[in-house]
């Protein structure tokens, strides 16, 4: 059972996230390269963030352990473990589109148990604590519930890239893809939310970190869908990842990846 | 030469689809089907919208012509003719994602000379007259100006989805593409939008209507860009379409299509 406590925290996390990463959303020189090969990037507005969400959670639950991006880990032993990524969806970031997030996720004896997306840009926040969930943002506070799809013919789906996928992979994919309805390509963690909302119905995904995720399962489960791994176990600790707001297509996803 | 009195009038326009759009966007039951086969999405908001763009227009010009996604052409042969997509990127639209946008164009003797794309949800809207180019929206008014991008290896690139691309086109798509630095997928006139604000370098579709890209041409062109066909033509009646931020870049990716 999680502290309510907690719940307003997420929200004093999410605003400091935000302080530290906008003014540098849409500046310009703000593109560094993490990686030695390929274009990684990550922004300085990730780094001014991440230090202030642990600054954050030093002072004010110091038995807490933290999972970020770009700090490591600290005190993952502790039955409470932060999961952070102040800037999901960089390439969206640093094209300026308005489809990051930040993702802060709270584990509790290893299972998530609570989560947060905010998009600073639109002002958007979804929560939850995989029993309820909820939005804030234009439009006005609301209960997140996921839509009913009864199966793939009828789906939205989203991943990041079909690039993502390679080999048997990319097979097991593309299964699901042509049998979709439409499928949308580009949003990270904005897709899971989207799912979250009923606007879409799956998201499926590989090689995701944990901290790409944990937040975003108590928000998905909390609006009635189901996230999972492609083998149906816990997704918390990322990898291959099925997200879906209908328990029925989530099934159906999972035979196809499967079959 | 624009008169001076049609630029508070695209505000004026945009203000009226807004007000017909956003009651639809994240309703429920939005969901049409246009095509017999396939999936075509148009929305109420989508028709809502043109109507209210079109008496507006008849309104207060009633020697213009319209040029429009939902209501067909009137009066094609006026000096001015308006070109309007109430909702480019329905996708988007439908999915809860706020990548889409309105978009309001001005052919005068059959040239663009005045656009704007509006996306009522964040808030922004992106205008231009091929001359000059602005933005409104959070962080404040400013001009528009693309950046530089010295060539493909540097360059971020966006398109609608690669799906877009059949045989000798997909060839040629994707001898840009395995060139520059990142692509990213699923954004619609948005994506103009981020070339003309300086955060991504090209955009390379097919298929378009005149429509889509009309209102955007004045826009990129007025900071800095240029837009034009495969072939380094007009691009004001669709069809294939190359826009950059850097001339240089927009003469790279040419050679590279016809190579």
């Amino acid at each position: 059972m999680i502290d309510p406590a907690l719940l307003p925290f997420l929200d004093r996390l999410a605003d400091s996230a935000t302080e530290a990463i906008m003014p540098h959303f849409r500046a310009s020189g703000q593109v560094d390269n993490k990686a030695t090969s390929g274009f990684d990037p990550v922004t300085a507005g990730d780094r001014a963030a991440e230090a202030a969400l642990r600054r954050l959670i030093n002072e004010t639950f110091p038995a807490h352990g933290i999972m970020g991006e770009e700090y490591g880990d600290e005190n993952l032993d502790a039955e409470h473990v932060w999961v952070l990524d102040p800037i999901d969806g960089t390439r969206a970031f640093i094209s300026g589109l308005p489809v990051w997030g930040t993702l802060i996720g709270l584990l509790s004896g290893g299972r998530p148990a609570l989560g947060m997306m905010a998009q600073p840009f639109t002002g958007e926040r979804f929560s939850g604590d995989g029993l309820s969930a909820r939005y804030t943002g234009p439009g006005g506070p609301r209960a997140l519930r996921t839509r009913a799809c009864d199966g793939l013919r009828n789906a939205v789906l989203s991943t990041t890239t079909p690039a993502l996928f390679k080999g048997a992979e990319r097979e097991a994919y593309l299964r699901v893809e042509e049998q979709v309805r439409l499928v949308r390509y580009g949003y990270d963690c904005y897709a899971y939310c989207m799912v979250a909302a009923g606007f879409m119905d799956a998201v499926i995904e590989t090689g995701l970190h944990a901290y790409d995720i944990v937040a975003l399962i108590p928000v998905i489960e909390g609006a009635g869908g189901r996230v999972t791994n492609w083998e149906g176990g816990p997704a918390s600790a990322g990898g291959r990842v099925v997200a879906a707001g209908d328990l029925r297509l989530h099934a159906e996803i999972l035979d196809a990846i499967n079959r």
